[in-house]
């Protein structure tokens, strides 16, 4: 019997728990890792939950900003106090689950120490001064960020507009904010929390400017925390969403820093002045590969979270007869439901596989880097660039779709939904906004469609197909017999179609208009191509796993697996259709192969939401709460209402009683 | 020269103003009806600006849920002191602007108290108790909500738990929750606000159960405030947005209500408990047209406002270089940007144009029911049903798509997104939750396929096209020469198809499953042919407002008509591409006609979204300013941060300051 029935659940969705085919904890297994991994999931989550510490003294959500901040800095004190509770290598596995747990949605005031400042420091630095601050960055001496992003100045570094000017005669730099876009303006934590940052500004000597540089500099004073002398910093204010987090603003009035602020690992600048050229490029593409893994992780993680509320709540909630005098059904039961929100779990599925396959990739590609080809690790660099993109925006969408799925009370904030929706959709925006990514990876994918075209392409297994000759139309009879190599030729048609439309397209574009401007011209066929390119690879990538999991759970991942792929063909039916690559017949089949795995993944969808593994303390919703046990939680949660600590209100006594009251004497 | 322009405004806005082609004052009236129109807009707006109760002490973004919910009440009273000066029946225009003007986003104490206490005093009550009711409501002596759905039971009524149960010995009424899921749950001003309510309840009598009835209610003592004995009340906690809004929850132990608190009109009980049932059905199509008809407006509003924010902050943002050299470029030059912002403003344009039809065809047809035919209300019904799907749907789509495009500014709540946002999705759920909605459209749309099959359909105009034979394949040659009644026609053909195939699925389906099984087994399917045919009445009517606009306006208002047209072609290309109805050489005529109405578009687009005629008090962004100064105001804006009333905060002095102090003290 499952680990997630006990007595006392709501007795639907324990049946639904019964219906279940396979074994949930050994899909959970597969998903994450291994029985071991499992066990020591089980391991951090009891650890949690026996700190007082990490315990909220209300749900988060009734918290008004200022008391989020300070939930928040007791928290991450005790997280940061303990992680000797986990594998600090494995963030990707055991870090992501702990701070999930403990921090919720709403990152924390060391978020970017951790995640950009040390790093920084770690890639930045010369040998000297990696031994200053990496001591006291790693004891928590300091607490740090990352500001780079300005008012005025997002992606296009080369336009940041703080100043870092050499003055030889004291052997110091000036930063200044010469403008109010220069103000850095985003940096998590910068508002209230750090103390000390990594700056990029540009770097003037001698007259010149060199570019942007990162700066250590030091925001606040040790003893007081007051702000420093010519430095103005605040927090930018509420968000859609992580409002635990005091993101911040910070402008300069010319404010002296040593000359070895400067990070000086590849530029240097002498004590006179003179500046040192870097010898190589100062950032391999290995990080970034990596911490697009981690974002993609996390947004599937997401996603799942959302999937596992609507389908729990969808096998609680009753409503409407589909037989007349059978009394309400689950809404689980009707078709625009498992519409909606099974192509959701199944994106989770195949977000998550992404997620570690790109993760794997990159250590191994690291790996064969010491025997020196660097083009795989471009090629994947750009792949995780465009996975970041779609895996952001379909989780955005899906979450919605979720919540919308749970009709009124999706709405609420006891639902979870607008928490995880603000906190994702972020995904979209942050390390890299979602159409400059995709403009990134169509500049891999015009140099490989000129490369075919030329006869000198050289693609990794990525891209290979853009290479190949497919079917001139598709082999798919019915959806019983669509192997899973059919399937990816028509998808790998679609890709490449759309690649090849894109190229000529800008081809021609430019034999009248400058390179950049024809560019800019068919830039939307250009992001299209990327797009085209990322799915193929995120259905192959699935399909793979699965064909690898073990037979008693292949089964139930072949018909996700399909959902999800079906899903994205008939997203867009034209790119089939056109010029005849499959008949309408053909598309009627993958219709139907639709309904087919919604119907197959019926009975068995809240086995397979139950075995991502979620705690309650991890889900955050009253809605899909394990037990089922919605309605009574739901008013339980209602109590907490601010507005619920008296029964009569002021907006009654000052502007709403009078009101009444007076109106009362005229009648 | 625009009125738009003025001393001292961003130069890249200015030069955006100067460039449009077209008088932003006769555009304006055009489309809010008229010059008289608009100058009754303007006088409305100086009133409102000039009274001291209307205006926010600091933007409402700032305030926690009881000081926005305190700050609504004072504009709300100050509201409703002053209706005189608008035309009060004119809720649609004037009604809508002046509410929008003073309680922005957030609705207020009293909105269900107009839009839904009142209406159903008026519908509900016999002459004696509309005497007694009305009075009150009107004048203000009470304020009620109305308390229909509860926490387990949404849009089937007849499930609802609440009983009243008629006690003939006292001739009461036993107003009962018997259970949890019984509690009413969502109504607006429920938990603190209203002393009253219209309650729907269960009529039980001489032990028969009747149905759902509505029942007057008061809920808190007219002195005090105090909830009433047996009565349990209170607000339901935050939600996506309207969080200064007390919606609330109701739960009744065994209140006793007199007899005549059961609204009359319709049914009655006798003293001696008989119960004398409706004569005729109790509420016609004709206000739920109006509602829906006032709700499209309402999302198009908040799609004009997105589309207004992203154009003005596309123009005035520059950021990365087209053209090597020639510095950074206004980000609205990137195609990519338009094609994300410009089929935004063509949505809001199109949902305007209907919205404006609906009301008037509600009155006409009105007018004509006097002489008898109720076929075509039935039939705009049903229609205003399906457009109250999808223009909230693709409002909400459309302003996610408008808030990304704006990047990081975009997440903060200077931009405004979050809050029109949370504003705007809540109508996908509410008034009929949108799936739901999309089914009662296919109920009509399987009756006209089923008449037209059988040659006994009757259609009124709107759905005319089913029983109509179209051209076999589009007569589309290119998209210069594509006339309006040719694309009309496709548009037609790919809705008809829709209609035929969920038709022809539905009688399959119905020859081995019960009538609802086989409904609920074809239904993603019938929501299909329903979004095909509220999108066909979308584009003809804006077509046809269009035909008819000034000759000055026509020629941009053709651009944004076919930009919203041809996006909707290529969102579904299959759906054209099917059986050879278009080729792929048409499709890319289509496409390309998608780019030349970007281009042509991109310079009038400010001189567009001005003639919206928002105001900045109006359209609450800190992106979206009139003046394009954007990067002070959000500077300025930030300084309301609650986070920045003191330097450190407690977070530091309590955690984090004592972390990083003992880390030191160990270096």
């Amino acid at each position: 019997m499952s680990r997630w029935i006990q007595d006392g659940d709501n007795v639907d969705i324990t049946n639904e728990r019964k219906k279940g085919t396979f074994d949930t904890e050994r899909m959970s297994a597969w998903i994450h890792g291994g029985p071991e991994v499992l066990k020591r999931r089980r391991e951090i989550l009891s650890f949690v939950k026996s700190i007082d510490d990490f315990k909220d003294p209300v749900p988060t959500e009734f918290m008004s900003r200022e008391e989020r901040i300070l939930n928040n800095a007791r928290k991450v004190v005790a997280m940061t106090d303990n992680t000797d509770q986990i594998d600090g290598s494995d963030f990707f596995g055991e870090g992501m689950y702990y701070q999930a747990l403990t921090m919720g949605r709403d990152l924390h005031a060391m978020s970017l120490h951790y995640v950009m400042f040390i790093p920084t420091l770690q890639g930045q630095t010369d040998d000297e001064q990696l031994d200053e601050w990496l001591t006291k960055a790693i004891s928590r001496a300091v607490v740090g960020t990352y500001a780079q992003t300005e008012l005025g100045h997002g992606t296009n570094l080369s336009k940041l507009e703080t100043t870092a000017t050499y003055d030889s005669a004291t052997e110091e730099f000036v930063l200044n904010s010469p403008t109010i876009t220069a103000a850095k303006w985003w940096p998590g934590g910068l508002g209230k929390s750090s103390n000390y940052a990594v700056v990029v500004a540009q770097l003037y000597t001698k007259g010149e400017c060199k570019g942007p540089h990162p700066f250590i500099v030091q925001l606040r004073d040790d003893e007081t925390h007051m702000p420093l002398k010519g430095i103005r910093l605040g927090d930018i204010g509420p968000k859609l969403g992580i409002n635990g987090n005091d993101n911040g603003f910070l402008l300069f009035d010319k404010v002296r820093i040593p000359r070895r602020a400067l990070l000086m690992r590849y530029a240097k600048v002498k004590p006179d002045g003179t500046y040192v050229a870097p010898a190589h490029s100062k950032l391999g593409y290995g990080t970034m590969v990596f911490v697009r893994s981690i974002m993609i992780k996390d947004q599937s993680t997401q996603l799942a979270a959302a999937a596992t509320i609507a389908t729990r709540y969808a096998s609680v909630r009753r409503q409407g007869e589909i037989s007349p005098g059978k009394g309400e059904v689950q809404i689980i039961d009707y078709q625009t439901q498992q519409f909606r929100v099974f192509p959701q779990m199944a994106r989770a599925f195949a977000f998550m596989a992404a997620a570690t396959e790109i993760r794997d990739l990159y250590m191994t590609v690291t790996e064969q880097l010491t025997h020196g080809n660097t083009e795989l690790l471009a090629e994947l660099h750009v792949l995780s660039s465009g996975l970041k993109s779609i895996v952001s925006w379909d989780t955005a969408q899906g979450i919605e779709q979720c919540r919308l799925a749970c009709g009124g009370h999706g709405y609420s904030q006891a639902s979870g939904f607008p928490e995880i929706y603000g906190y994702a959709v972020g995904g979209c925006t942050y390390e890299g906004e979602n159409l400059v990514m995709l403009l990134q990876v169509a500049r891999f994918l015009m140099r490989a469609a000129e490369g075919v075209r030329k006869g000198s392409a050289k693609l990794a297994d990525i891209g290979a197909y853009i290479g190949k000759t497919g079917p001139k139309t598709s082999r798919l009879t019915t959806h019983y017999h669509y192997t899973d190599a059919d399937l990816v030729a028509d998808l790998e048609h679609a890709a490449r179609k759309q690649v090849f439309r894109a190229y000529d397209r800008l081809k021609k574009a430019q034999e009248h208009l400058s390179p950049e401007v024809a560019w800019n011209s068919v830039s939307v066929e250009l992001a299209k191509a990327s797009r085209w390119h990322v799915r193929v690879y995120l259905v192959k990538n699935f399909l793979n796993k699965v064909a690898l999991a073990p037979q008693d759970l292949k089964f139930v991942l072949t018909d996700v697996a399909r959902l999800y792929a079906y899903d994205i063909i008939t997203s867009s039916i034209g790119a089939f259709l056109e010029d005849g690559y499959m008949s309408s017949n053909q598309m009627n089949e993958v219709k139907e192969g639709i309904y087919e795995c919604l119907a197959k993944i019926r009975p068995n969808a809240v086995a397979l939401v139950d075995s991502w593994d979620y705690d309650d303390k991890e889900l955050k919703s009253v809605l899909g709460r394990r037990d089922g046990n919605v309605y009574p939680a739901l008013l339980e949660w209602a109590q907490n209402s601010q507005l619920n600590r008296s029964d009569v209100l002021p907006s009654h006594t000052k502007y709403l009683g009078p009101m009444m009251k007076d109106a009362r004497s005229k009648l």
